[in-house]
């Protein structure tokens, strides 16, 4: 038997690759085709024909790959009965697959969607034996899967249902079960993941802080979970309901002259992205840009374009452009223009026009701070602000940012800060594109201004 | 037959690897155990024995490789007579070596070296045809060798020398023959060269602008060019007279975390060189390190340090600091101390001390010279002078800036500019460190300007 876990930095989400002699499942497979590559790949090396795709459920954070891989391969693919899918088969409870010698037993685990399914590993000798457990989004390692998503009314009903599909199924299988997520730390489906991808059902029962609740905690404590929602999951919910569009017509990258890329940002429709590290964008970048690093392509062009934008990017060097826009097909963005070849600097060799981000180190912030002679806004997630946060600081998350330009004046100092510096290159991004005219960026964010024992208020 | 170019990037060297059956031949090997390890590969995919090590001459601007890969093989060592080598055997005018169906003739070509050899390669079966030659640094792609190295009283010796070997032996090979060099653009070791690694005698002789000279003009072009000569030339030359130190007690770069780094760069010996490209280290650095952007780090140590610096890095990424480990090996700096893991980031996020380098593109620069408000200090190297400067502009190469610190008030503003804004970064860095308040890089450098159309005169 083979078992592998095709995992995407950014995104922090897992696919399965599960080989017997010369039959294989994928779980999960992602529309990126590095990604289906690497599943050909697998399959190839392991001698083995994939014969079924199975999904967890309705991913709202990435485009399945399902439609694509069957494609390519004929498998069959399967998912949860009780939403109106466009494609694939239907999978009830306790229905079983079965591939050379191993067996999938499907469980309907409902609770962070309507149709999560939890599928259970066998070996078909010992038919009684629960080996491995794909929970998707309903228990992850240290943590559970959100309940909002379904309908933000409804978390109470929602989150009583995860309680009863993790303490009614999936820990029952035993303590010896080992546990595959489908994400871990960094995605936005949950808060809290540990590093570690894998688990056992007892050793998350020892461990584990939600698995320690009663239900009545349990459904308090996931209603008061606060989490943002981008915009983009909408478009995913349609997409892994009805099928995205397929592969075939999406183009590569381009690298683009100065000149070219000029005229490209002038047309309507395009927004330039600079996706270096901060420090380079403070350093200099080209005016009008917005500011995401390389590793936030996974998330933050969800919050700021919408889908008919076209992207034209900076990268640090060329091959970051690639990098970004296999994170951009993973969220079904299909319009990267092209990037700007060489990275920034044969903008600047060309005399081209450049603009300059400040950053405001928080030893610098701090006397400024108290004197009120600058306005501080703290773009990190809600749930961040409720370990502390800098006292005058305005409150605003960075994905609302652009829609919601905070109400400070223009002309005088706006500092923006989140938890290392990232996001408050995005916000400061965000302002100067907006007009305001003296933008700081906070390195180190509030990580460096604990670390200088800063003073720190609790959140309203 | 099996012919490859392993190329060393930064350094624009050109090591060569020549099997036919089950014998192999290596010209030029370098010291760096990422270079030997591709001629091992090459070996070993080829499956062929590497029994001859040849040196074209007695490199100044990297280690060689000789002694390392005939420790690993059992090759054997030749290069010129004319040098008192405490290694390897000698080989004179004439001298044939054979291995399998190839053979390779000795031509003495003194100018650059003056124990410099040209290798003719030959298929046995016609004796009377060369098919090949590698040149070394006598002719390369559009330009010929420097001759300044030997002797600075020398140079119109060595120039007649050069023109001899060249019009004396190397063209009358034959105009079909293929010209393999020791060096491609961007080396130390001649200027103008094109970003070919082959040409043929008779392309060159049609083209190469240095070819279209007689003997005098030649000679006179020859010892007007204006080449720099950094310190650790010296130590190469001595390392490859008499051998390097060998490579098993070479320590790998090591991560540090922020206090481990912290408390390394207080250390005496040490010194910080961050590694990041220019916009980088102008939006935040370590203070008092030394900006040399990671294509940099294959010279500019060199200059800056002597070789008993234990060197602290800052990388933009960590696998960076492996990559200019690689460089530094080659020049024979040894002494890497470590690298600050994960890049500048943990460093602003632990809320230590941060330092700018102000950037001051062109359009800000022309208005600041109008008005003499700001002290401009060109680093470029006296070559690129010479195709004009701008006026008002303080003349001092980069490699000399930080002995040879330039009279300028130290609390007024003082620009640094290059060609496009690496090596003004670096000269920034330097004035920064030596306590001069207002220090600007100019991003862009001279090629923004003359983009511009900024006026330009030229220099005494």
């Amino acid at each position: 038997m083979i078992l592998r876990n095709l995992k995407a930095e950014g995104l922090a989400h897992n696919t399965y690759f599960i080989a017997s002699g010369e039959e294989a499942v994928v779980i999960d497979p992602r529309r990126e085709p590095a990604d289906l590559r690497e599943c050909l790949d697998l399959a190839r090396e392991s001698g083995a024909i994939i014969r079924y795709i199975l999904e967890t459920h309705r991913n709202e954070d990435f485009v399945h790959g399902s439609l694509e891989l069957e494609k390519m391969t004929g498998a069959t693919i399967y998912h949860g009965a009780s939403l109106p899918f466009k494609y694939g088969q239907p999978l009830r409870d306790g229905d079983r697959i079965t591939f050379d010698k191993l067996s999938i037993l499907t469980m309907e685990t409902p609770g962070h969607t309507p149709e999560s399914l939890t599928y259970v590993l066998y070996d078909q000798k010992y038919p009684d034996e629960p080996l491995a457990t794909f929970t998707g989004d309903a228990l992850f390692v240290n943590s559970t899967g959100r309940i909002d998503l379904p309908d933000e009314n409804e978390k109470h009903v929602n989150a009583g249902k995860l309680y009863d599909s993790i303490h009614g199924k999936i820990l029952p299988l035993g303590d010896h079960v080992v546990i595959y997520p489908a994400h871990g730390a960094g995605s936005v489906c949950g808060s809290g993941m540990g590093d570690r991808d894998w688990s056992t059902i007892g050793y998350e029962k020892r461990t584990n802080p939600h698995l320690q609740l009663g239900r009545d905690e349990f459904i308090e404590y996931k209603v008061g979970e606060k989490f943002v929602r981008p915009p983009y999951f909408l478009r995913m919910e349609d997409y892994n309901l009805n099928g995205p569009p397929l592969l075939e017509s999406r183009r590569a990258p381009v690298p683009l002259g100065v000149q070219t890329f000029d005229r490209a940002m002038r047309q309507k429709g395009t927004e330039v992205v600079d996706i270096r590290l901060p420090q380079a964008f403070g350093g200099g970048h080209i005016p009008g840009s917005y500011s995401i690093w390389l590793g936030g392509m996974a998330l933050f062009p969800g919050w700021l374009f919408d889908y008919e934008t076209e992207l034209l990017l900076v990268p640090y060097e060329d091959e970051d452009a690639w990098k970004a826009d296999r994170l951009l097909c993973r969220i079904g963005f299909d319009q990267v223009y092209g990037y700007l070849a060489g990275g920034f600097e044969p903008w600047q060799n060309a005399g081209m026009p450049i603009e300059f981000t400040g950053e405001l180190p928080v030893d610098a912030l701090k006397p400024l701070m108290d004197t009120s002679d600058i306005r501080l806004i703290d773009v990190r997630e809600p749930r961040e602000w409720q370990n502390g946060i800098v006292p005058g600081a305005l409150l605003r998350y960075v994905g609302h940012l652009k829609t919601d330009l905070p109400d400070v004046p223009r002309d005088r100092p706006v500092a923006v800060m989140c938890s290392v510096g990232h996001r408050g290159s995005l916000g400061a991004s965000i302002l100067q594109k907006a007009g305001y005219g003296q933008v700081y960026n906070v390195p180190g964010g509030f990580t460096a201004w604990r670390a200088r024992d800063y003073p720190v208020k609790p959140a309203k």
